[in-house]
């Protein structure tokens, strides 16, 4: 059906790899390189809270702290998207002049440096990455082939590396991931454990239980922790517990979490896809419990910087690629809600009473080559403004109304704001509500997939100057470590043993 | 004709503008802000020479030269795309494993600052912009509408306003502008001329003749210098020479000429386009007696660099612009030779023997929506390598060849090294070439026209931090000019009449 949104479960299939594999790895063994349980404390409350934080002592570098966002899938063209529907919204008046430094700033201009990130994989017969392979560069310092969680060589013969965070928690600083998908998802899960498929996520998710080394794990995928819906029927939301998580669903529960390790799992697990929902659908359609970006970034560093050893966080806008894939123009409220999440991150890192802080905002690759302008040299950002509900949202109701003509007419016109023509209502009743919607905006689209060009990255704070030029996504880890003062081996191979 | 290349004298006409459109403003009249004729003195050979720069007297700024490249319409694709192209000519063994900063480096990559500029026009209907209002925003400090040349208003109402390269010339400084389009283009004159519809190319030639304040002016566009072309039958060629300048018109000529004005008009006049030819055609195809842009950028820098005022230099490599448009695959040939022509510029710079020098680099706006990767996770760099003729020289030669079924895969298979399916000889005589080579390399492209996110910038040298951010296109001459110590006004209206 054309039209229909592809989210990338299903568009990373067309890279060879497939969402449901399993591969046996080896018998249920000690997980090394990695403290099993923290410290317990009494919170403010006076519950038992869990010490963030490793066991180890930390010298340190330049910088206490380490805060990476990422942006799954955001080329120039998004920031750019991000950056014109700000200025739209912040004054649609002086729009477009306020489109300049003076008018409108976004967080990204905030940065120290401005630099170009490589992105291509180790991988024998595409160029083109996908965010296993590089959320895998990132986090170890080494290139790994497409569908790699943390671990390079082959599906067939795979060895795990170490990563970053890794290195971070056996230095005795807390960590945490943050994301808009499943906290099991690729680009999470690839700087915190190590399969040699992306899809075997029932095995990220013990993975992440049994080793305790991330301190915060916020996103969703409560599937594959909750015994009823895991293949193996073990319950990792009571493992976690055991392990010192206190495990939260809501947004209000989140707010009122105590410091402490936390997993959250947010969304409707009725929700098809079991990420949580795009930001306009979460702002403007659904009456959701799930926190934003923001309000999950901003707890993660309350949580962790408690620890006095210093933290490393990772913040992904995961969700962004799968907007590249389908085509959908509220790609630019999404970028935006990461821009202000990376706003948080630099509101943290340049306060004054804050330790030293390095911040960097860079996406793993470029999704559904998209540009400012299709075939004439003007967009219609007041329409672009007003699409509030994601092309998802919008196909899945038309297909419960049945493609009946006047109840997806009523669907499309309340959450866009577009009166539509006699030709554009045939076209969507067709299924071709990608095509309608962009040729209204001129969004352009050159591609399903990934695209190989370099992405921009926005770097702050002690170790900023290593992102000021080209660099390879490799030198994500190396770098962060270098101005961290962490011993960090660039893919140094690990003894670890893997469940099927 | 499907397939057809579209360079942008056809493409822009998509902005509503008309490429020989002639308006008349103004009666013949004196130019002012310019001094007519430069001194003269004796060259090594003892032929008089005319000597570049103003007659001003300069006490100068950081920066005692300033030197500005653009790829007209390169985003990041087509600078990633110019970075795969040379790892892979420069190993293929090594190919992709290269493609990385210790690998493979641009000359782009030597650069200080990274930055990212804003490309929209001041134009209330369309916010995209063309070349002309690109060039004049990045020329004059300030926006004006698409088509505009050096001024601001409108077509009806225009008013002209002075460019950064006259206040220089006005200090004493020598100029220069350097272009592989025709000189009379858009983004060239937009520097030095004033016009209120980029289509009046005979009157932007005379203006460049009669104000004389460009030292150095190499390109092609004969046709609007000769009297038996222009529409008002004035001999510009022989008026240049009166003027100091030295008139050259090939490769050989330009290596020959003394220090002192120059003006170079190469290329067939008998090209559909009288612009120069693309590299590819250049390099491989044709035995032109053109020289290439690093040739040109060598040969003005050699010129300008005797003027002991310092210079100001802008390099355009005019044609990445219509291979976006065409969505030609040796875009990246072309993109790759504008990297050497900054390479030069920055062996200029950099060298310790030289005075102080901004080196910039930076595209006027994008063009194709181009990206590394179409529907596939994979590109075939061998074929991007190997195709090695324009897409505009393979379709007049095709269509030279009546659509003949033998000679058509005989002009494709030589010049692209491609073995073709049938299917695709069906569909290169059906006129559908461009597809056919895009889907065997998988280079995606979104748009036929410009698109409007931000460009990356490449700086250097004094004045580099004032592009290490976001900034507006009208930052460029402000920012130059401050590198320079120049008094520059943005937006300075200026007195100035022009000729229908």
């Amino acid at each position: 059906m054309p039209g229909k949104p592809d989210v990338s479960d299903d568009a990373e299939d067309r890279s060879g790899i497939s969402a449901d594999r399993r591969t046996f790895m080896g018998t249920v063994g000690a997980i090394t390189g990695a403290s099993a349980l923290g410290g317990t404390a009494l919170a403010d409350d006076g519950d038992e809270k869990t010490e963030v934080g490793g066991e180890g002592s930390r010298t340190g570098g330049d910088a206490q702290n380490a805060i990476l966002v990422i942006p799954d899938g955001a080329g120039q063209a998004h920031i750019s998207g991000a950056r014109y529907l700000k200025a739209y919204q912040e004054d649609s008046e002086a729009f477009p002049e306020n489109v300049t430094p003076d008018g409108t700033t976004l967080n990204v201009d905030r940065a120290d440096r401005i630099g170009g990130m490589s992105t291509q994989p180790d991988e024998p017969e595409l160029l083109i990455t996908d965010s296993g392979a590089a959320g895998t560069a990132m986090a170890t310092g080494t290139k790994g082939y497409n569908g790699v969680i943390g671990g390079i060589g082959s599906e067939d013969d795979y060895t795990p590396v170490g990563t970053v965070l890794e290195a971070a928690h056996e230095a005795g600083m807390a960590t945490g991931l943050v994301t808009t998908t499943r906290i099991t998802h690729a680009t999470p899960a690839a700087f915190a454990t190590h399969v040699p498929d992306r899809g075997m996520e029932d095995e990220i998710a013990r993975q992440y239980v049994e080793n305790g080394n991330v301190d915060v794990l916020l996103g969703s995928g409560k599937r594959h922790f909750d015994p009823e819906e895991r293949d193996d029927g073990e319950d990792m939301l009571a493992r976690a517990e055991e392990q010192g998580y206190h495990v939260v669903e809501t947004e209000a529960e989140l707010a009122d979490a105590d410091d402490g390790k936390l997993l959250g799992l947010f969304g409707s697990e009725s929700d098809r896809s079991a990420h949580m929902s795009y930001y306009v659908d979460r702002e403007y359609v659904d009456d959701t419990d799930e926190p934003g970006l923001v309000e999950m970034t901003e707890k993660a560093i309350e949580v962790l910087s408690d620890c006095e050893n210093g933290f490393f966080l990772m913040v992904e806008s995961g969700r962004v690629d799968h907007q590249g894939h389908s085509h959908d123009n509220t790609i630019t409220h999404e970028q935006l809600e990461c821009d202000e999440a990376f706003g948080t991150v630099l509101d943290y890192a340049e306060d004054d009473d804050t330790p030293e802080t390095f911040a960097m905002q860079v996406a793993d690759h470029e999704t559904g080559g998209m540009s400012l302008g299709w075939d004439a040299y003007d967009m219609d950002w007041a329409a672009i403004d007003e699409i509030r509900a994601s092309l998802e949202h919008l196909d899945y109701a038309i297909e419960e109304a049945g493609y009946d003509r006047g109840a997806t007419v009523d669907v499309v016109e309340a959450h866009t704001g577009l009166e539509l023509t006699e030709g554009e209502i045939i076209d969507i009743v067709g299924g071709d509500l990608t095509n309608v919607l962009n040729k209204r905006t001129q969004m352009g689209w050159s591609s399903d997939s990934h695209t190989g060009e370099e992405v921009p990255s926005y770097a702050s704070g002690p170790g900023a100057e290593h992102f000021g030029q080209y660099f390879d996504n490799t030198d994500v880890s190396v770098g962060i470590a270098d101005a961290l003062g962490l011993e960090f081996e660039p893919g140094r191979e690990i003894d670890y043993e893997i469940r099927n």
